[in-house]
């Protein structure tokens, strides 16, 4: 009875404090772009092989089943799904922080500033593509590059990180062209950057900020070489940046997670993945320090390519561990393969066997996992032989599409599917993203924690 | 602050009573049989696109993902996944409530008996069948149904009821064969029933019942004519039946779930679970009456087919509405053309196209989503033209992949995968089942319940 009454007097506390409780000062939504529940177990149970134990992400406290759909179609596109998850009212695939009548939506990154907080947004992809774009942009299309980028300037946001605008940053054809956009946002008070080591050298107080880590995406984490700054990184540098009296709202999105999985790569879409889980360790970390103030939600955008933990040709197995082999993407695969046939205009199918050792790990003789059947070496031979057409290698498919055979991943689509999505919450007002939700919830809760 | 103190005053008295309130007296375990995110998503759309909205299993307020591997393989077995759920262990595919070292363990079942519940066994497949038998069995392999029957009827449990024992109720190649099964059952003091109009007619009081609507498994939904008792059925009798002032624990397989799943079989599996989900309604139409004292978790064993709701022909689009076409399984349907063609030796693709129009309402003309391409009439008729081998009818395995392509549906494995399954939550102490959970943390849980 004793105890008993120590544990109801002790909640009682716990609620009167979590009642009376402010709206968490700092917030962090993470989006997985193409990520939804294979996509987060694929880098789970890798990183249990590898000895790194569980995804950070997955192991947050509430969890709830996230169902994707834009106005359109079951399948929602990655531009409804931000407007979605930013704004949170559903609207056609392509449109962007409009309705399907095009009137403007407004974002909770919005609504954060309105209310005092600092903004960031950060991704791993371009800062104008459309999940970013959802939480600062209003326009008819997400291929609006251009103008976009001119909502970017004129959001008055705090901190835009990773990426940069693309083919967009000069894009004379636009309608209301107004010049470069990078010098746009520094005629508006942006500090632009473009160096990892300008990145670093931020400190508190410089003003609006502007960081690019590569004019295009930042490379894929399974090609980086340590020489542009991490999504965790800027991740990193936000926290510090954006930290003040009255908190922050800060949304980082693992961005090309979802194109690995248009090409149907696994061990370039596990890597992404793990890299927006260091990332959110970034942020668990400051909520260590901040634990009354906190509140972090993980969620995905929608499934790309119909992506299975299992296969035909593996049955009961799956072997994520065979996926540590490969050491570059497909891409960076095929611009070797270029530059050796540059280099060397007779390479024969000897110089691509080493190519293939030494970028997926497989072997050509002897025992063990990695050795390739006489099929399977059939198979890269006539790709080899094949020519290229335009960016596609056809050595470089072959070499991927074996690479997930070999482990047990299977895909269906070369697009998106209506698999939910998994949220996951952890902090303050957390336990509000449980049970079954629609992607619109998320904007519509944080909106409403944020003007408590 | 009036407004505060009485939120945290009524919350402490909400709590005080949480805290003290004893195990919930009536337990209910679901469990779909190769059932993950993706069965009950399909099902879920489908149920929508319908008007009848949401699988009632999809609203309980906690939702936990739960991953499934076994000691032998990331990628479980049924027998496997039911000695986790059941006995909160970890054991090598095909073993069946035994550890890795063929040690008895004991399930959630056994202890909910030892603390003096009655205890009730249902399933839609055959009641020796892994599922089931994880909760009363203790054996080598899930094929040594006729010792998984032995262990029933050992049990002591007071109902079992669903499918029958299949072809071992009478095995007597088995090592420990002692007689008929049913009639040992009988011996061992069971009321045996195997009709409809029987199951019905059963009052409370009437001692431990043994109720099998079919020998085998029960009818597949899409199949069943009435004339059998539905899963929702045997449900709502084993409520009637285990109810006393002891309370109860209530495990319900769905279990062919996952054979449409290993035959790649869309219409037929979103049909096996809106009729898990019809048992599920029974359940909260009975929690509705007792709040206070019933918890109800839904989970699945583990995915089967690799199934995507989304496929290349498709692109971002799912047309889940096109699976109410369908009006049979492809057993049946194949069954029907066997029959034709005993009928009618000189049977043509005429007579097989109205077939194909009854069964999967394909159109050969006009025009509309069910209009089929001349490749797909010219795939059915080459299907038509192949001899039958065996069971396999070459042109109903055909109308079934051209259906799933109609309705966007994927399928990568005809094995299960390791994709995590979703637990749903509600009822007394159901907040205990959320975030990341293994599937042994399932059986963990509710024993300690059970216990508390």
């Amino acid at each position: 009875m004793k105890k008993f009454l120590f544990v109801v007097v002790s909640v009682f506390f716990v609620l009167a404090a979590a009642a009376a409780g402010a709206p968490p000062k700092y917030i962090f939504l993470f989006i997985g772009d193409g990520m939804s529940t294979p996509q987060r177990m694929m880098a789970d149970e890798f990183s249990r092989k590898s000895g790194h134990g569980q995804l950070a992400m997955n192991t947050l406290p509430f969890h709830a089943t996230t169902r994707t759909c834009s106005a359109s179609s079951l399948v929602t596109d990655s531009a409804a799904a931000a407007t979605a998850i930013a704004c949170g009212a559903k609207t056609m695939n392509g449109k962007l922080g409009v309705d399907p009548g095009n009137r403007r939506l407004e974002s909770v990154a919005e609504v954060a500033r309105k209310c005092g907080r600092k903004v960031g947004i950060v991704t791993s992809v371009t800062i104008n593509h459309a999940t970013p774009g959802g939480f600062y942009a209003h326009r008819e299309h997400r291929s609006m590059g251009y103008a976009i980028g001119l909502d970017l300037i004129g959001s008055g946001f705090d901190y835009f990180g990773g990426g940069g605008l693309g083919k967009y940053a000069d894009d004379r054809t636009a309608k209301e062209y107004k010049g470069n956009l990078y010098d746009l946002a520094a005629k508006a008070g942006y500090k632009v950057v473009s160096t990892k080591a300008e990145l670093l050298a931020l400190k508190q107080g410089c003003g609006k900020v502007f960081a690019r880590g590569a004019d295009d995406a930042l490379p894929y984490e399974l090609d980086a070489d340590g020489s542009v700054a991490t999504l965790a990184e800027f991740t990193a540098k936000g926290i510090e940046l954006l930290d003040n009296p009255k908190g922050f709202f800060m949304m980082i999105e693992g961005g090309s997670i979802d194109w690995c999985g248009h090409s149907h790569e696994a061990a370039a879409n596990l890597t992404e993945v793990l890299g927006l889980d260091r990332a959110v360790r970034v942020a668990l970390a400051f909520a260590d320090k901040h634990p009354d103030e906190t509140l972090i939600v993980v969620t995905g955008d929608h499934e790309t390519g119909g992506m299975t933990l299992g296969f035909a040709g593996t049955g009961y197995n799956l072997y994520m561990e065979r996926l540590a082999n490969q050491k570059c993407t497909v891409g960076e695969f095929a611009r070797k393969l270029r530059a050796a046939r540059a280099a060397k205009p007779d390479l024969d199918f000897e110089d691509a066997k080493k190519m293939l050792r030494d970028s997926f790990g497989f072997k050509f003789e002897g025992k063990g996992p990695m050795v390739l059947s006489s099929q399977e070496i059939d198979v890269l031979k006539a790709a080899f032989a094949k020519p290229p057409a335009g960016k596609s290698e056809p050595l470089a498919d072959a070499a991927r599409i074996i690479m997930s055979n070999k482990a047990g991943v299977g895909w269906t689509s070369g697009a998106h599917t209506a698999l939910p999505v998994l949220t996951t919450s952890r902090g303050v007002k957390a336990e509000r993203f449980t049970g079954f939700i629609d992607n619109t919830d998320i904007a519509r809760k944080l909106k409403e924690i944020i003007r408590e």
